[in-house]
């Protein structure tokens, strides 16, 4: 098919009982001008302006049993072989335009449910930068966040508010006083933490950002607190003024639940990074042959406008394979049609300990290393805590042995002899 | 652990090689005031107010292969048994309050990355009527919708515009008048189309309307035209505004990409039912293992005031068992905590066939029925194809064979013949 129209790519990985071509086929016909009527005179038109394509497919092995039921297959016959590949399918950028929802609706969208289908993921996606133009992209990215923060040619260190919930807003400003004494970089709210009625958001802010601004004025830096806005469209814009005035730098929000269009609301407006936090995410990847894969997950959600994204952490307390997670992390970093990289978070189980391994896995740091347990629970105290999390990123980053490192590093041995054991 | 504070619960389906008691406390846990640092005086009273408690659990049958895996079990040491239990946890009111993105963040949120489990779905959620009524919810539902359509008795017929894409305003017009023509209850734009150059919004609107004005002046009533409003939260209310100027009575919207926080800012200014397409839900349920069931989908997508909500058919083109669609259905008909019911919307391979059927395990007339090929591919043209569903619903309401109805109604018969082999 010879043609002038602009293109975008969705790849898949599908298993199916059916041959792939027709598979392949169906997918491209369902999610643009399939189930045909005759129309007079305009049908030929119609197919070379909107009809996508299959512009590629790679078989793999095939495996005996699904790893989806289907009930309609099962209606059509059954089987015990189903075939597997990675196919791509090109789209006219005019059937969807600078719209998220349409454009999640046709890379993603029913395919799903496809009744021919016992395994569907959505593996990336591509466009061309004139198409990626059209979306707002991230406002700060990595570069923004790093000069709203001064921290600069090392990771950010961070924590998170714990416990989760239940405490107030002066208990929340002893314990922000406490990580600003020790120079953390950043903090942020635990995700469960919104607007409860005994620690409400207005005075959890006003509690808050007076301890932030005495140590700011103090480090000539300030320290970075994600404060989480996420609820209503009204209550987030409200509430990213609020942070804004009284001083703060960064704003979070829980993305999988507000949902793109939200998100998007917020960065046409927004004076401030916004942070992403994915909680949610497991229920759409974490099956191998179904959902997304973290690659197309975050370039949506750069495209919405985000800054800073969860990709978990290496060794950590959740079930992902840490090749998955520095996987996750260099997507973050790398290029997509012009739209400017996002700063990945590291968290769950993390302490100085998974320094070297990051660095040398990922060869950057621009990257958030949060964390709660290894950094509170450090035998030392919070300012040992967070100065381990600094030493063992200047071992890393010179090259020098975390237990070399240690030797003249009390706060780095401290935290070796507490969480090297586990 | 006594207590007077107002609780909502979550119900799960937990599939894990630890015992279950020691998972339904981790989950508890998390999802509260987990991560406890030790706080001066206060600790009693936070965990009395904000701690999380595992009220139920029941144990089920374990198998031998985890159905998903986790890097942190394997590391821990790996099992060839892994339990399954259903537990609930009951939650504070007071942690969320009336935020959707907090409460889906508590009641799913991290839980489906948690190292400790195999498995884990959402299978319900519950709460008291005074939690639940200080959410939006459905503005119309059903009987809002039926007033607006002016269809009493019987279910909603209805179809799908396609193709899904590459319609000029101009057809799009011709098709509706001609659906219009055969007294067609409801028609839906397909959730491809939103804005494309070709056919933009408000040439499509404006081309249409007066079409569906022209009829519903012969027909006494105004068939509905569920138009896909999908897009940014400004472009949504807009649009929104425009179809209530043009005498339009319905939108519709792709909820799982534009998200719970723009469906709920429509719901607040809308002055017509919201149409519920679920495109995307595929990901978040067909593993049985993971993400959520319908009943509790659909129960969150009610407290943020949807009026209508896709099932899937019976018999369809998707992989979802019968069983399953009419669940479905049921739940959207069933009481929760004072939130009004929805009308659930059947489609993907529907013709009259399937009305039986669907009257006998549903008992109920509250639907929409929604045929493409069953209506535009009828024999006998567009106003048999409409009939014949009338016909269906007449033949199943009155208990008469769809065979023995066809004798003395020709629409139904060519129906039969058409799609009855099938």
């Amino acid at each position: 098919m010879s043609t002038q129209r602009s293109e975008f790519t969705a790849r898949y990985l599908v298993e199916s009982s059916l041959p792939m071509e027709r598979v392949a086929e169906t997918i491209a016909g369902e999610q643009s001008s399939g189930t045909f009527m005759a129309l007079p005179g305009e049908t030929d038109e119609l197919k070379q302006r909107s009809r996508a394509r299959v512009t590629r497919i790679v078989e793999l092995e095939s495996v005996t049993e699904p790893s989806l039921r289907s009930a309609f297959l099962q209606r059509h016959g059954g089987s015990d072989n189903f075939n597997r590949a990675e196919i791509e399918i090109a789209f006219p950028v005019d059937n969807v335009g600078a719209n998220i929802s349409t454009l999640l609706a046709t890379v993603a969208g029913n395919l799903f449910e496809l009744g021919e289908v016992t395994g569907l993921r959505l593996l990336d996606i591509d466009m061309p930068s004139d198409y990626a133009k059209r979306f707002s992209g991230p406002k700060f990215g990595i570069q923004g966040t790093r000069l709203m923060a001064g921290v600069h040619g090392r990771p950010m260190i961070g924590t998170i508010i714990k416990p989760s919930i239940g405490l107030s807003p002066q208990q929340t400003a002893e314990i922000v006083d406490s990580l600003c004494a020790a120079d953390i970089d950043f903090i942020k709210d635990d995700e469960l933490m919104a607007d409860p009625p005994y620690a409400p958001f207005d005075e959890r802010l006003k509690a808050v950002m007076p301890v932030i601004q005495k140590h700011a004025d103090r480090m000539g830096r300030k320290p970075m607190y994600a404060i989480n806005i996420s609820g209503s469209i009204d209550e987030m814009l409200s509430r990213h003024d609020a942070v804004l005035a009284a001083g703060g730098t960064c704003v979070m929000v829980s993305v999988n639940w507000v949902g793109f269009s939200a998100v998007e609301h917020l960065r046409r407006q927004t004076q401030l990074p916004i942070h992403a936090h994915r909680n949610g995410w497991g229920a759409l990847t974490r099956h191998p042959q179904l959902g997304f894969s973290f690659t197309a997950y975050q370039k949506i959600w750069r495209l919405a406008g985000i800054d800073q994204l969860h990709v978990n952490g290496i060794r950590s307390k959740f079930w992902e394979p840490d090749d998955s997670v520095i996987a996750s992390a260099k997507s973050c970093h790398t290029d997509f049609a012009g739209v400017q990289p996002v700063m990945p978070v590291f968290s769950s189980g993390q302490w100085a300990g998974q320094a070297p391994d990051l660095f040398q896995k990922l060869g950057s740091t621009d990257l958030m290393h949060l964390a709660g347990g290894g950094i509170i629970g450090h035998p030392g105290g919070i300012a040992a805590g967070v100065m381990s999390m600094r030493e063992g990123w200047e071992a890393a980053i010179s090259g020098v042995s975390l237990e070399s490192y240690a030797h003249s590093h009390p706060s780095l041995q401290g935290a070796l002899a507490q969480f090297g054991a586990a």
